[in-house]
């Protein structure tokens, strides 16, 4: 009874706090902390004069770190019947969700030293526990908003990103043609030739490779022009998808109208 | 008889799979397998180590690819009149539609060795054979909805793009003029400016041509916040062409009203 | 008497061609190509080897479009009066308004050798000219949407660019103070500043000037972030103006109802 | 009876100036000149042949408008009861409103030279005393739709800013991982790959810092389509607000209609 009674507990508290919950809202706090904390040591880290110097310290932490994280991935599966409660295996479904895999992620390069290469960056998937904070809060109506958007126009945002691939491939294929046999260097194969035509449609433009033969200009200029369509059309796509948000929002939020606003007669 | 029938057959295995068919969507997946192996084949052989090491493997395949590529042309050109039954010369016809030239385009450069210099990268065509494929599943409507937009929009969209090559063609001249005294090198001509031009007005801005004078930079500060304008105008189109594209389809799915929405009668 | 009557005809055929005037087509067929030959002419001499090999044709052929312009200016001065009939000085008139002054430039350089500095560019001009062109034909009406979107979002647009001039100066004044002392070369003063800050913010990023204190890169990520609001506002702008246009058209076009979409009732 | 006079009159002057009162119109033209004459001092100052060479002049400037600028503060002091008739402490409440704070920053780096290092550039502030012209003319409407925009849409800007930094972040961690052995000056430490995935997302890149292995360039890629999509999310929902915005001053600005566009009838 006592057993059963301290795992209703132990759930309340790791799960979303409601209002007045003290224990759950000093959890949640502490987890989002040390989130945010071992994120920082993360970057801190790749300091190598302060890696050395807190050398302990870093170690310290992250053991502590993960000591809470390991042990409130544990309680999460110990009340994993309270979460599912109509679940057959309660457990076995909360550890393959998705969220359970992240805490895992997070835990797991501690325990793995041996694998002898360096996956102290998956560390990063914490960051994405953060997530949920966005739930809370004033901003989770905006963030549906943004979210509603983006899955409404899914299909033709997906399509535009179908193009821009066929375009990408076809322009990195036309340019290792043109410009490998002038600078073998900077073309080698036609993968160096598409990091080239990924930069030129997005923009971004480094200048690390740029062509240089007349026709591998004159194609490039045409591979720009098109890159603003690249731009255009996603822009377009969110723009409207805002729009049609917005105009829903006012409309639902309309009080009914009590007469018609053309001819001004009462409704019944 | 028969050899009628064996033609109506081979017709309904190279359209168009219909549900049910299984062998005309066998082949429409061997076809598009063939393509992306085909697509991935020339990636690979950009690899001048891979190309070499595999030689007699990347022939042997390309040897099979266009084997299969014309059997498939000769199908369809043995099978034109069925596809255009009330043609007058329905193999004339198919010849010259485009699906059948880009077809052409795909297999010649095998058969044209003797050209003397490099045609492989017109297998890329073979690329514009898998577009077919976007017209199958389930984001065709999106598709449709993508060409729609840009088709109505087309005449605004074009006269941005003559503005835009206007603008281009007159700083070209202009940057020409002020640049080339000081830096013959990079601007000889006003077509390498053109090349300056167009980098700048997309945004792309690569780094290896721009502008050392005083009076060239306040001319490159003006064009760069033109080319705001130039991205602005084309995303502002087609931003208003998906809003109304949108509203439409929404009203068009918009249930059928039972009553006025305005005088609150009922509609019978 | 005879003499008005060529007048006439003269205003007649330099005038916007009406349809079934030939005389006046061909004039107006003739002054295109002669533009278009003059600005091929200009980006062709650019070509240094070209330039002297065909020196001579070069000339022969700037002297025909120079005398070929200076007669339609001449018959269009002569003609003024028929085009202001009711104006006091309609040569005085025809002369300073902007296309007579766009004439003049495109023929002054010709006359002004002695002047000692390369004016040719000036011929630039010329291309102005073929804005008129773009009021004929099937895009007058797309020309005449985009240019009546952009009047209307005017007074937004230029806040819009105020805004941004107040941002460029203001980032260029604080990256001058803060790189200046540890890379005097780059930001030897706050107009060179000026060039980086239009280089971030419009994201073209030559690279030829960048930030390398730790400051400095700080405060370059946020106007760089900036620089996405730069280019969202005029263009968020713009595409509710051509939503606006495109709504109104559609609503313009829509046939006078014979009945009221919602109620059914016939309209009188 | 006198000073108190006196005292409104100089609250009339330097308050925003009403239509007729010379005086006040006046003292803003004055104000509004030092600060522009101000501030093109301080791009002057820039040059260091200029900041030489007129070294008296330009401090003999600073002093005149430091003085003047500091006698406005001490008005607007002395006057605070006038413009908060109703506040307990009118003087404190002046001191320490925004456009209070921004006036002392402007004249208080010279007053305090022994502070030991260069504060010159926060005359820049002076900058923002420029705003308040805006609130004047024919921009004013202009500029308040921008801001209502801006401010209507704050939340689900806030939403896609937070989401940016969160892929910054990510992008940054993870490229350290994979490029910091490869090239250890370039991706020293987490900022400095943040600086490069900043440089990237926004895509300005300027080139001093790219990937050069295959996974990196693998990753750049696909965040730098990521990157169109943190371009095109803000540029979405400011459009949709301005289509919003545009949208009801159309509404508003309709004149009442005499019938119902639906059903013909007459509305009384």
């Amino acid at each position: 009874m006592k057993h059963k009674h301290i795992r209703q507990r132990v759930f309340f508290i790791i799960s979303k706090a409601e209002e007045g919950d003290r224990a759950s809202r000093a959890f949640d706090l502490t987890i989002m902390a040390l989130i945010v904390l071992s994120v920082t040591a993360i970057v801190l880290q790749s300091f190598e004069n302060l890696a050395l110097r807190f050398a302990n310290w870093f170690t310290a932490f992250e053991c502590v770190t993960v000591a809470v994280f390991t042990l409130e991935y544990a309680a999460r599966i110990w009340t994993a019947d309270l979460l599912y409660p109509n679940a057959e295996h309660p457990r076995l479904k909360y550890i393959l969700s998705p969220m359970a895999l992240v805490d895992l992620c997070a835990i797991l390069p501690f325990y793995l030293p041996f694998l002898g290469f360096d996956m102290r960056f998956l560390r990063l998937v914490r960051l994405f526990r953060l997530l949920r904070m966005f739930k809370l809060g004033r901003y989770s109506e905006a963030l549906q908003t943004v979210v509603a958007v983006m899955k409404e126009s899914a299909s033709q945002l997906i399509i535009s990103i179908l193009m821009c691939l066929f375009i990408m491939l076809s322009s990195a294929i036309i340019m290792y043609t043109v410009e490998n046999p002038v600078q073998p260097e900077q073309f080698p194969n036609v993968i160096a030739s598409l990091w080239w035509a990924i930069c030129t449609l997005t923009t971004v433009g480094y200048g690390d490779v740029y062509p240089v033969t007349a026709i591998g200009r004159l194609f490039a200029s045409i591979i720009s022009l098109v890159g603003i369509g690249i731009i255009a059309i996603p822009t377009g796509i969110i723009a409207a998808g805002f729009s049609k948000a917005i105009g829903q929002t006012t409309q639902t939020k309309q009080e009914p109208k009590s007469y018609c606003p053309y001819c001004g007669k009462k409704l019944e």
